[in-house]
């Protein structure tokens, strides 16, 4: 059972919300006037201790949180965290307050606290974040807003994140990152929490967060939309570095960039004349399709197994 | 480090929150007019699949913080569910929605709902659960409200979760639970919902849940109100069958029971002369004092290194 078919079967047994507030399938949900989601980093599947530091591991944890609660408008008000530690670098002296500095850092750079949460021990770590944010007056922005013709658009380069994921597991040369962007773009993401404020006020007509690659998240906006999407893989602004790592995998630079998870942008679908607000960096990549399914242009080059991010460190 | 030291290690690096807002440190945070807690689940720390259910599992990881929730006086709302799979049971056709079913049949129960999560796999189980409740008016109720005289009281009887642990765990004959219900104590504890907003309503002066042990709970209300409190044994309500398996194990039946964790029921302060609320089942158990510390009486029978209660399900 794959990622999306398990929450389906989650939503099944386990949904139901008050009306106008979202239940499970977006990227955060709403309960009155809140938005709260929850994201988890588990030790060999999203991190290895021999590449991710205590500190990497809770500035990350807080991160792909703010990026979900960004992708609804949302701002970040407050976060608890439930940490089960494994034998490893938690258990050497200043490591757990290491971890917490970080976070801490993190939440008051985007204008929240981490205000409770639980510890425990376990035979392998896993943080848990939850997330709260107050919504826009105008309400959440969801997924499934977009219109048939609108642009796909996304907040920044993608590739970064995945391209640092094969240099530091071995699959790719440690020289095709010199100064480290890559592994910095992977162990200490940069959630958009003003621009997915800036998009919500701009009246986006759809947003979701770039996490596990920009073909699959877009394919989730069009199809929860009823829609399709045709990504343009020339228009896929790729980050410094991403293209010799792509290249050193034997891969298409824009294809792997556009497959590989963890970018934290955000994907926004808006009318094609829509000016991007102030500030925020808006790079067209597709279009909405009344035509379903995930379509690339030039044909051929976008691997369809390469399409999804299994959220696997082993995945080249 | 104790559970408590890391809590305070954790507080120091990463707490504060807005005014009149409640960070780490109690049962729930408090944002705003929400009340939010995150209490997990960890395979062979807090259960064992060789006793427990998928479904045991979901209900109990929702339970425990609903109690929490209780404990504030909050009304639940909404709880998210971060769900980290090892191998076992869970991978068993249905298991899962058996556990999602589980957790919706209690949310609804208890008038919220599941509202998101995130799900992986991973070398062991971890159910980490956030919930979210609503204040009211007045108000949450904090740990540290108690007066010096306050009568210390408990909504029921305790020890029975423990004894059902000595029981599963092989330490005790499993003939002194004929009817299993110890073992129902254990895992599909009954938060004390309407309870707590019934008590709040009513003006308690303090309130904890009674996760950790009557004993230990009492001290840290006692220790946040800056008093100390003398517990009663002979006034502490055993549970039907616990008395056997303490006896069993060698110890106390009152001891045990005033020391034996997950009880899951509320520990509240009050005037001594207060009636309970209607439909609220409060027996007094001891009395706040202005001089600091846990103590028992008749002197000797608590085991000052029975006191706690490390969630350990190897221990006895």
């Amino acid at each position: 059972m794959d990622e999306d078919e398990l929450v389906r079967l989650i939503a099944r047994h386990a949904g139901g919300v008050a009306p106008g507030d979202v239940g499970i399938g977006d990227d955060a949900a709403v309960v009155g006037d809140t938005a709260v989601c929850h994201d988890m980093l588990v030790q060999d599947v999203h991190f290895r201790w021999t590449w991710t530091s205590p500190a990497d591991l809770g500035h990350k944890a807080l991160a792909v949180n703010l990026s979900d609660l960004a992708a609804m408008g949302a701002s970040p008000t407050a976060a608890v965290v439930g940490l089960a530690m494994g034998p490893g670098p938690l258990a050497e002296p200043g490591a757990v307050a290491a971890m917490y500095d970080a976070m801490a850092a993190l939440a008051a750079a985007c204008g929240c606290a981490i205000v409770g949460g639980d510890t425990s021990a376990s035979a392998v770590t896993v943080v848990g974040v939850t997330a709260l944010g107050r919504l826009p007056a105008s309400g959440a922005v969801r997924r499934g807003g977009a219109r048939a013709g609108d642009a796909l658009c996304v907040t920044g380069s993608v590739g970064a994140a995945a391209a640092g994921l094969a240099v530091r597991e071995g699959h790719a040369p440690a020289g095709l990152d010199p100064d480290g962007n890559l592994e910095t773009a992977l162990l200490r993401p940069t959630p958009r929490v003003a621009e997915g404020i800036a998009l919500a006020k701009a009246g986006v007509h759809a947003m979701i967060d770039c996490s596990d690659g920009l073909a699959r998240d877009a394919g989730r906006l069009a199809a929860a939309s009823g829609l399709g999407v045709t990504l343009d893989l020339d228009a896929v602004p790729l980050a410094p570095g991403v293209a010799g790592v792509a290249r050193a995998l034997g891969r298409d630079p824009a294809a792997f960039a556009a497959s590989g998870g963890e970018d934290y942008e955000l994907i926004v679908a808006l009318p094609g004349d829509a000016p991007a607000p102030d500030g925020v960096p808006l790079v067209r990549v597709g279009t909405l399709t009344a035509e379903p399914g995930v379509r690339a242009q030039p044909a051929g080059r976008l691997d369809p197994a390469h399409l999804g991010w299994r959220h696997r460190v082993g995945d080249a």
